[in-house]
Parts: C-alpha cells; sequence; structure tokens
C-alpha cells in the first residue's frame, strides 16, 4: 500500500512565467524518456516481479517510489512557470473576458495551446510536441538482466534530455527541477549500473551518461556537493533490500561511493497556487463561495481529530 | 514525497490460471475507466489543484493514494491468472522448448499473445482490446465542480464495466479483485457526490451507478457487510483534511454514513511469483544464479540494520 | 443544416446473434476504410470545397449525407448481431449474476472483449482489429482531381473489404447489411468515376472495383436487380446540382445509365431493441423506472403537438 | 435517414485572416471535447439505444443532428480564419511560387503547418495541438443515467473551453461562432440536466458550468437575450419527443424555462470560398476549366428540373 | 544510394498454413521491438551520424541493411502461413462466394482479422496485438553510447521475444525464420556489445540475451554450427569500415571470434505467391488479364536487354 | 537481399540553418503521405504481391528502392538545415552550458522541440505536426488494380504537398531536395498511371497532379530539362522486367516518352555531420576519444583488406 505527506522532494524557486519553457520541461514529465515512464515502468517491474531475487526488486520498486515524487515535482514546476503567462489581474468574482476583452490573448501563439484551453494553466500528461504519454512506453520484460540494462538506458536517456533542456532556459524555477533532476536521474544510473556489476560487468569509464564534467552547471554542482548523486532512498515504511545492492563502490569509477537512507535527509513545503478566475478555475461564484467557506469553518474542530496520524 | 509498505489492500484468492479472465481485467487496470486512469487523473488534479478550499483536494488526493494500491491489486491478480498458464514444468535451468518441444504453444491462441510475448505472463498498461492506455484519458479541467463532476463519472463507469466483467468469470482470483473494486469504487461515488452535495446538489436515489442490489453478489456482500464500501481512506503521514467532506450522510440515500480513516483497517501479505523459465525469466544461468545468491548471502547483515524505517 | 427521420435506408434482416460476425462488420464501420471515414472526409470536403464549380461539391455533399445513414445501418447491424449474444434470460429487475452467476461468461472469449465491457452490446467506433477510428483517416487535399481520385480509392476499397466479409458469413443480418453497401459502394464507384470523366479520364473495362461479376451474390443480385447501383441520392431539402454529373452512360461501361433521385425510393422502420439487464442497460431500478413511465405518461398530450413538423 | 439544406445554423462574420485563432479554434472541432465528438456520441447513443424510454433517445438523437451543424459552423470558420493568410494575389492560371517566389513563407511559421500543407487552408479533424481525432472519445456505456451523465460532463467541458477560446482572440469570425457554441451548448447542459432531474436529481445552483455571467460577453448576450440558450430543436421530419423532457422549468434554476422548436427559428446563406491557386485547389488548369465550364453551361436545363425537392 | 536482389537471405521451410502462428510472428515484423524498429532505428542512426568516428556508423548501417532482408523474409514466412488458410479452392476466374458461398467462414474467428479483410492474406506492418507500428519505437539520440546501448537493448529484447515465439509453434515455416532470427540477433547483440568493448566496457557472461543454450534448439544448432552468429555483413557495394569493430574475441566471452563479411556465404530463391480469387488478389478478370498477358508477351526481347545490371 | 553504396540521389545545397524549414520538411518524410510510406508501401506490396504478372511487381519494388534513397535524402536535408541552428561554438571538449549559460535558449521556441531534445538536431520519423509516423499509413489491399490506384493517389497528394512546402521557403537545401522529389514524384506518378494504361485507362490531360507549369520553379526546370522527371531507375541487380511497363509515351500525354534505367545516371558524395557538443552528440570525452582514435589507428590496414567489395 501507499501512503504520501504533503511535502517535496526538492523546492522549486520562483520566478517568472515562462510558457516556452514549461512545453519543454513537459517531455521530462510526459516524454517517452520522462518521469511518467520511469514510475510505470519500475511499478509494473516491481508488481510483475519473479523469483526469490527481492534486493533487486527492492531497488526498482524504491526508485519506482522516488519516480512518483519527481512526476509532482516537474508537474508542480510546470504549473509554476505557466501560473500567470497571461498576466490576467481580474478579481475574484469579476468576470474574465468582460466586455468582449481578449483576456487570454497570448495563450493562442504559445508552444501548446492545451495549456490554457484543456488545463487551467497547469501540467499536462504530454510531451513537449503534445503528444499524449502511452503506455506502449514501459518495458517490463521479465528477464531480469534485460529489465535492468533497459532500465540503465531510460536513465541515461532521461539523464541526456535534461542536460539539454538545462541550456535551454536559465529561468531559475525550470532550473532548480531540471537540475535536481540531473542529479538523480545519475544516482539511478549508479543503480541500475550497479546492478549489473553485480552480475559481472564492469563500465570502466563510460558512466554517466552523458559523459561531461556536470559540475561545470552551477545549480547541479550544489546538489553534487551535497551527495545526492550518489544516495539511494527507498521510502519503504517496512522493509527493504535495496542495500544489499546499493551500496560500496560507485560504478562511475571515479572514487565514490554509494548509500543507501529510507528517504531524503529534507524535504520541503509545497506553494498553493492560487485561483486563475481567466481559467474559471476553480470557477465558484459568491453562491457557491459561501457552501464551500461555511464547510471548511463548520468543520475546524472535526479536522482537528484526523490530520494527523502517528 | 510517497512511500509505500510491501502489503497489499486486498488478499487475492488462488484459483485455476486463466488467461482469458486475466485479459477482461486489463480492462480494469489499462483500459479508458480502469485504475491507471483514476490514479493519474486524481494525481493531476491534486498537483495542478488551484485555491483554497483544500479538503477538497484532500479527498482527490487520497483517494489518489488508494488507486496506486489498486494498480498494484489488480495488476497481481492479471498476473497471477497468467500465471503457469501454458503449464510449463520444467525444472531451474533446463532449456524451455528443449529439442523443439512447443512448450507454449497454447499461447499464441489467448487473447492478448503480448502477454506471453512481451511481458512474462505478467500485467501489461493495456486494455483487454490490447490497446495501450493512454494520457489523453486523464481529464483535469481545473474548474472544481466539473472535475468533481467526472471523477463521478469516472467512478460510475468503472464500477459499472467491473460489475460486467464480474459475470465474465467465477474465477476465485478474478472474483476477490472484481468484487472489491466494485466496493471501493461505490465508495469512491459516494466521496465525489458528497463533494457535489457540499455545492447543493442533491441525488435523490439515482446513486450507485449502476443501480442495483450489488449485495447479490455473495463476494460482494461480504464486503458491503464489513462496510468498506462507506468508508474512505486518506492514506497521508501528515495531515488531510478529507473527513471535512467525507462524513455524514451518504448520498446513497439509503440511511448509511460516511466514514474517514486514515487507512483500511487491515492489509494482506503479497505473495511472491516464482520464476517461469518458459518466459526467460528472470533469466539467470547457473553462474549468474551463483554471483546473485553469494550476494544476498554475504549481505544479510548490512541489510538486517536498514529495513526497518520507524 | 441537418435533418432525419427515424427510417432505415435498407432493412436488416433478423438472424441469430453472431459476436464474430458483428466484430468483422466493424471493419465496415469503423475501419480505415469504413462508413465513417467515407462520412467524415466528404463532410471535410463539402465544408472545405473551393471555387464555383458546385456540381462537384454537391456530388460529393450528398455522398456524405447517404454515409450517415449507412453508418447508421451498419451501427445497428453490429448491434443486433451482438444483441443476447450471451443468451441472459433474467427479468426486468433481476440481478444479473445473482448469487455469483457467470451470466456473460462467454463474453470475454469474443473477438473484442469491448463489445461487452465498454458498450452493452452495442457498436463501437472501432476496426475489426479493435483500433479507434482515427481523424488521420481522413483525405482532403482541396485538389479536386485528387480529392475526386482518394474518394474513387476509398469506395473502390471500401467495397474490397465488404465483398471479403460476405463471404466470412451466412448470418441473414450481416448478409442484408453487407450486401446492400457492396451494391452503394459501387454507385459511389460509378459517382466519382464519372466525376473524373467529366475531366477527361476514360476507364475502359478496370470499374467497378473490385472486377467480378456480384450478382452472383444472391442478396447483391436483388438489389442490382431493382438498379440500386447506378441510382445516387442527394438528400438535399433545397437545392442540390449533383445531378449534372451524375447522369448518361456508367464509367463502368457496359451499358448501363446513372440516376439522380432526391432519395432513396424506399425507407424501412426501424426496430428497437431491447433492455439488458446484464449490461444494466439502461439500468434503471424499478423507483427509477416509476419516474420515467410517468413522465412519458403525463406528457402524451404535449407530446402529440409536437411530433409532426410538415 | 439524415438530410440537408445548405444553410448554416449561424453567421460567420466577416474579418482578417488569423492562422492561431484558427487553430485555437480547432480545439473546439477535433478535440476531445468538441463539436466531432458531441455528433459522434450521440449518434452512437442514438443508434445503441436500449429500451421504450423513447424521449430519451429523441432528446439524444435531436442534439445530435445539431452537431452536425455545428461542426459545419466551427469548421467554415477556421476556413474562413485561416483563408488567404499568406496573402497571395496570383491570378488564377498563374503559377503560384514562379521565378522561385516564396509565395507562403509564414505559412511554416504557424501553429498548425498541416492547415497549408495537408489541407488547403481548412478545417483538420484535430485539436489545437495537432492530434487526430480518436474513436476512443465516443462514450456509450448503454447505461443511461451514466450516459446522460456523461453528455452533461462533455457539454460542461465544451463550454468552458469555448469560454477560454473566446479569451483568446477579439477576431469577429472567431468570436462569432464561440459565442454561439457557448450559448449553444447552455442549451445542452441543460438538456441533459433536466433529463436527470427526471430522474430525481436537483441541480440547485451549480449550472451552467463554467459559473459566471455570460452576458457580459457583449457577442453572448445577444443571443441570451434571443433566448437560443433556453430552446432545444429536434430536426425531426417525421416524429419526436424530445419535448417530453425538454420543457418546464430550466435546471439553472434562476427562473427560466426551455423550450423544444422543431428547428432554429432562423437559417443563414452559406459563402463559398474562393478558389486559393497557392495551395492548388481546386487545382484545374485552363483545359481542365474548359471542360467543367462546359458542363455547367450544358446541364443548366437538367439541373433546373432536379434542385428543388419539396 | 540501395539497391536489391530477388534473392533471400535464408530458405523459408514449407509447411501447413496457421493463421495464429502467422500472427505470433507479426510481433517480430511490426511490434516495438521488432524488424521494422531495428531497420528503422539504424537507418536514422546512420543518416543523422555525428563526427569521424565512421566505423561505429559503418555498423550500425551494415546491420540496418540486413534488417531490410530480414523485413522481407519475416513479412514473407507469415504471407506464406496465412496462404490458403481459408482453403478455398475456385478456379482462377470463378467467383468467390458464389451463391452465398461463405468461402472464408474460418477467417472471422483469426487472431487479427485484418489478415484477410484489409490485406490479401498477407503480411501486415503491425504487432501481434494488433497495434500498427510506430515511429515512436525509433530511439536515435545522437550520444554514441546510449545509441549503441539502446541498440544492445533492442537486439537482446527481439532476441527474448523470438525465443518465446519458438516455444509457440512447431510449424516450420515458422521454425526456419525465428531459429535465423535468435541466431541473428544473437550475432548484432554481438556488434553492440562489441563496439561498447571498445569504450571500455566488459561484459564477463552476461551475454546473449536471454542466457540459455540455444543450440538446444534443434533448428538454432544447425545455424549456430555453421557460425553465422559470430558473422556480420555490411552489404556494402563500396566500402565499409565495419570490420574495425567487428572482429577478435566475442563478448561473449566463450571463445569464440567474430568476423565480418560482404554479404551472407549463400542466398536463395523467392518462392512466387499464388492468387487468391477469395481475396480479389489480384483481381483482373478475363478481358484485363488478356492485357496483361498481351503486355508480357510482346515485351519478351526488350526485357532481355535490361535484366542485367552488372 | 539488399545493397548500398555511400552516395546520394541528389545533391544538397548549402545554406543557413532553419528549423521551420526543417519542420516543414518532415511532412515529406514522415507524413502520411511522405517518403517513409511510399518506401514501406511499395516495400509491402511487393513482398505480399501475387500472381504471375512480375512486371507490375518489379515495378513497385523499383520504385521501394528508390524511396529509401529519397528518406535518406530528404533525413539528411532536415538534419542539415537543423545543424547549428542555436550557433553553438563552443570547442569539443568544452562543457555546453558551462556557467549555466542557455546555449540552446532559441530551442524551446522551435516548431518541433524534440529536434533539440529528443534528436540532435537531426531528423525524426514523424510529420509538420509533430505526430510519430503510423504503420497505419501503408495500404496494400492485394488487389493489383486497387494497389496501383492508390499508389498513384499517394505520389500525386506527396507532390502536392512537395509543391507547397516549395513556397514556403527559399532556403537552397530545402529548395535543392524537394525540387528533386518534386521531379521525381512525377516519375512515379507517370510509372503507376503507365501500369493502369496497361489496363485500359486513358488519362487525356489531367496529369500530373497537381496540374500546373512546374518548369516556372527555377530548381525543378533544370532537373527536368535533365529528364529525370519521365525517367525510372530499377536498382535491381539482378534482373527487372520494370521496363516492360515503364517505357513508350508518357501518360501525362505532352509527347515525351518514358524510359528504364538500372540506376541514376549521377550520385553524390555524402557530406559528414560535425559533432555537437550542445547536444552531447557523439558524447566522448578524452578518455573515450583516446580509444576511439586508437581503434582507427591501429586498425587501418585490416580495413584496407575489406573496403572494397566489387
Amino acid at each position: 500500500m501507499y501512503y504520501y505527506n504533503q511535502t517535496l522532494i526538492n523546492p522549486i524557486e520562483i520566478d517568472q512565467p515562462d510558457p516556452s519553457a514549461a512545453n519543454a520541461l513537459q517531455e521530462g514529465l510526459g516524454g517517452q524518456f520522462g518521469e511518467m515512464r520511469t514510475m510505470m515502468q519500475y511499478f509494473f517491474q516491481s508488481l510483475n516481479f519473479r523469483g526469490k531475487a527481492v534486493e533487486y526488486r527492492d531497488l526498482i520498486q524504491g526508485i519506482a517510489l522516488e519516480e512518483i515524487s519527481h512526476v509532482e515535482l516537474i508537474g508542480r514546476t510546470i504549473s509554476q512557470l505557466l501560473d500567470g503567462a497571461p498576466g490576467y489581474h481580474g478579481k475574484k468574482f469579476s468576470v474574465p473576458g468582460e466586455n468582449g476583452e481578449p483576456t487570454m490573448d497570448m495563450a493562442k501563439e504559445q508552444k501548446n495551446p492545451h495549456h490554457f484551453i484543456v488545463g487551467a494553466q497547469g501540467a499536462l500528461p504530454v510531451d513537449a510536441a503534445g503528444n499524449p504519454w502511452s503506455g506502449s512506453y514501459v518495458h517490463n520484460n521479465g528477464n531480469l538482466i534485460l529489465d535492468l540494462l533497459d532500465n540503465l538506458v531510460l536513465e541515461s536517456t532521461g539523464r541526456l534530455q535534461k542536460c539539454r533542456i538545462y541550456q535551454m532556459s536559465s529561468n531559475k524555477s525550470l532550473r532548480s527541477t531540471v537540475s535536481f533532476l540531473i542529479a538523480r536521474d545519475e544516482a539511478h544510473e549508479m543503480a541500475f549500473a550497479k546492478a549489473l556489476e553485480t552480475l559481472g560487468v564492469e563500465w570502466n569509464k563510460i558512466l554517466p551518461i552523458p559523459k561531461f564534467d556536470s559540475s561545470k552547471y552551477p545549480e547541479v554542482k550544489k546538489l553534487i556537493d551535497a551527495g545526492i548523486n550518489r544516495e539511494q532512498y527507498h521510502f519503504c515504511l517496512d522493509s527493504s533490500q535495496m542495500e544489499v545492492i546499493f551500496n560500496g563502490s560507485a560504478p562511475a569509477n571515479d572514487g565514490s561511493s554509494l548509500t543507501t537512507l529510507p528517504e531524503p535527509q529534507e524535504n520541503f513545503a509545497i506553494k498553493p497556487s492560487p485561483e486563475r478566475p481567466e481559467e474559471f478555475a476553480p470557477g465558484l461564484d459568491p453562491e457557491l463561495q459561501e457552501l464551500v467557506d461555511a464547510l471548511t469553518d463548520a468543520k475546524t474542530k472535526i479536522n482537528g481529530k484526523t490530520d494527523k496520524r502517528r
């Protein structure tokens, strides 16, 4: 079973809205090598896992759990990059478009108009060319060696694409998330490469992919200096054997070593998103808002009882 | 951030393999109204949520978390229904197909040959007609009323389809999972219908959809008698306001009432899946198996340290 | 603007249910060369038509209108072939699947399980392999000659596929509809070939495609003897110039000639479809049925006033 | 069977070409919640309808017919917004691109280059992100309550998206059509909400969706003042029971009431589209044009006989 | 530029028609890891290749050329397995389906009815679940290491799936082609693994994937004994540097070594396919056949001049 | 079997990078009527060919071979138009994006961001709207007349689209390739039209499609003057009967005549593509580059032996 707490795995920096940057980032969310695929691929590999070598399953499943947090992180970053893009400043119950005003005039020129027509300036399960995510992206052959190798290719391609996206915008919101994912994809490359090492493969100097000094990216450097590209978290509330594999020398063969942790050492508050009247989101009028307000007020006490679980 | 423990939300009964039943069940997993969609739709609605009415977001997000467990449950049920379908009894390191034996002769006649060619007798992210799951299934308009209404339609359609699948097989593995999902989809119908009630809608007697006495299904009756069709779990480790909405009289208007809980009152052990040599899953030969065994043995102590988190 | 009356363009004969035959017929409905495409292709060509040669547009648009009737005809034939396929004989308000009965056991073995899980034993907008219809099937280049040639290929391929489907089942419901469509596709081949004749092309003996004596198919012979393979209807309530093209000698060069008519000389009553409790279709319980009945009764007089338009 | 006359359901105002506006409008035509889906969804629900409550079927089928007119209206509006976008002023038989002139230089920068490469500055069966329309958009469960609820969600989402598109451009061609569709989608929301009212649901104040004073949109106000958001047309040439449902107080609960009519009180002439040599549309050279002209001339008398039907 | 001669890369044995076996084999042709993908992936990687390390490009491009022959081989095998499946014995100009005979009755029950409705008992560009091949299968990142690793995964997955298909049928036509592809995919695994070896990776004992003694498959053993699993052909008429990589010890580390050859040491005659009247293929009637015959006769001399090129 | 030499079928002129022009050209590569489809459609028609009229098969197969060269030509043109688009001038082993520089800032604004994120400024198997190529584009009915007619429509539509693309850019790289394809598509129209002439069809004056004086396009005129629009090459190393059909008067009925040749009279050198560090293509660091260099040096002699085949 699955649980959550209302925190982010990495903070999203505040910067100007930038719909093109948001669209580029969609590749990392809903693209063929994006976070929705890693999450689903590892999830299917876990639940269809066969045999007794549970340390491999726990490695895969722990990363699957992290990928859910990545989907949330990148999704919220996209939302933030879109938020307020058309710069509408109407008040809560005013009518956007009143008197025929083309309030969202610029929206139809943006890379993916769905961000404004289908969604309410929020993330979509599509890639940077607007193609919806497909179940055919999930590879789960059932052959352990092959699945590990496929996962290594997946992480490497994801990291490659993010390194390219890094160069496409200096927007701080985009950069904070992309840099984190570059560092974490490197950790995941280590995880699957290490698993293959346990089966005899030696990687020499080809890892990580792409092969370059990512510490030259200032935002990435900070994260690497903190060591997050050599850590892996298992997110398991009962018991995980991930560490059986993820420990010892890193397959990057650069003298670094691997550390398994139950969860990241820090977590981060989630910034709530404002209403957007021009999108009719959430779309309550005064009468309905009154109902919602009454609801919230009247139930504060009940709420007090239930909101702490442990 | 997201966590898990290695348990199931409902037990899967043991019965004979039945690939056709497995294929029918794929609709509930990867179909347009299946569990992958509910999971992803509620997840996107949560992360793109706008405004301060967080009790609605917590309702949606809590159900999203449950849906992950449903994807796992239905996925494992499909795997179990497929497992051993061709009835191969070779030993671990024998060669399946040896001497030209057509070991999986029956596989090419099954409803979806991908279960045997692409997967290793495991669940796939596709529907009962073999179409891969698509990101276009996810509806997230950002308009609160509309998203709630769409979710109600989604749960109702999901429940309708599962009631039809119930009638398609008396295989106990299929029945145990389908019956549980019929009961839980009813709870989810209650959740979204109740949220709409807080905005003024009165449902009179149309709920649940489909409208029939599901207690005539013996496997469902047991679950309803235990009350699970009027409970909702929030799965939140810190704090959830779900109960602000999910409480009081049920919108089925049958005299029953709603209860919010942090998690299900029981959880269930996961049955490991055996290796399948005829699928080359996991596909280790004696040399590689030795490496894996050594790994497991040598690290037992390390493992002892890390596997309990709290 | 568009109008209808509640009649069929050809009668559907009564025969046994046959889900495989229904599935084969889906190709003619939702396949790449099926009736949904012809309808949509000619509709888009009509609304995007450029220039003054309106006789060509009227030809295309008139056939578009007929294709809507074909979609209805083939859709209803599929429904009839599926109707009662699992042979459930429960009474109206009984609970299908009661006591765990696998009422629709055979459904999971049928060619497309969606006919029983997603639809309620009714037609779907998919092809015989289960692929959903796609907008990419619609060809509308805007170049008149090319659009006419593409339409000729479309009708010929449609007719070819129906001649193949004819041979796949002797079920009378399938045969009555397929035979009608073979004859009508031939008329449509004549229409587009004649339009190309007006631009100078001579077809000699290659038409129709496929080239064989279709009067050897008894059900087709009856329709050909009545001349329907050389008629075209314009379905236009005000004015159509279709006849400017569709007249004179047929491009089959077999001595026959072409006739334009406003509509078919006969039309046929529609047989209502029964409820199917095992599909929860329509799914009213006694309370809701009472509401519906009251509605029907109370409004009979009002209805009397409005139901005749001309 | 289906008929038409050569008129529009609403006039399209003349304004400058605007390919971005045309592309935004594609969502309303070929999007997941656009007019092609409403047309096809209601059409399939009608032909697969089960049981005796024909007033519900007639409601659905009547709206299906209106949706065909909507597809035509929105399609022609898109064509008009694209028409002449590259501003080519060559004469009829001149060669566009002569001497290597990049006549359509700007076309490759437009939102969807298919408007200029695949179509001839005309509407396409795709959405605003360029995805082709899919048969999987059509929901037809066969369960009456669920289909009505799904239709209500569909109309509400369609209206929401059109309210967003309204704000994206003040182009009069776009506005005239979008405003009409906002008003009509509201009528359709009323239709399906009213049908659910007959089954006991009370909507209080949540309708229409999105909830705002659309009379603040000047173009919409004019249409609302004329009452078209509370009318429904059945378009049936013989007999319809639509009025049994669509009458009495509107489920918006704003004191207004519903009126069923056989067809809209007015209809509007269709403006022919000019040839576009730069698109080779229609693409006749002088020799072929002569053949077409001869055809038109020679047959004027014949034509006189056939073009009035009633 | 590209050339061909009319020969096969491996002979197809004669056996009974078997449509289910044909359908399973479709995965190897049009599946996500089938020959169409390998062909297109390597072709795109070749034409987009960057930099001076042309030995890697020549390796990839040479294999691309072989894959075209594989597409032909597997396509013809599928055709042969389908050919005559319904067992129709009409004469050339008889009318199949004459007198209403259901000549292809069994066709609608086969795994993919498209083999009989859309194609004429021939191969289709689809997978074993009927999904059309997609351009999204092609991976070409431009990063050399990653593309090589992706290719290794691709070949391994292809080989795994063929080993599974091998076990699904003992039909000799299927077996002759599948066995050849198992052996050749192993050679291709060697090729990409060796290329990675030149960059430092050591594979130890994990190759080939899947890991088993494939010489226990009698048909495969014969090919391995002839050494074809350690050969690679470059198919280049001018100059290829493939051998710079493909030589020396095999990365399977089993003592074998690699040999580059310009082309396979043998090639095989292509068996012509008979006409199929029941499919209207090729569909000439006596009049048209006469035209074709005349053409063939009259031109025999001309033909004599042109048919030898070198 | 299939062979190649490392030459182009037409030279690509050098001009500035232009990503929009590259994107327009994608339609000609991966669009529904682009070169990937012609290649695959003719390839499938060849391998599934039935009956003894091998001159038709040889015509189709010879053109299939040419289409492979077209895919390469148009692919390399797209790559060249993209190459250096962001204008990055870093040295080989420098780190692109160093110090947070947004090296590829402009990339996220381009028509298809996949050219920069998924590919490394190279061609993709997609169309100009970003949709991946689909196997459903391949039409192969098995009926000879119909397949020829479909091929004629395909070539005509391809030529129409290229004539439109011609007008969209005066970039010399785009123009050199598009003009060549306009001329060659005309030759292919002649081929299939001539094949239909042998079956009796007379085309009068409708060919080629689109109908205009393409010699007004200076780049096309040069090619037409050289006669390439009336030649066809069979590319067959052993024997082809293409000339039985492709000879005599052209079906354009303009006094020209048709000539079959074994291959084009000229071929052209391929320009190597430079590395692109900002894309991590090919992505070697100094250590790995050293391995590659050593490999190339050490093996020069071996290479000398193998690189000439005939």
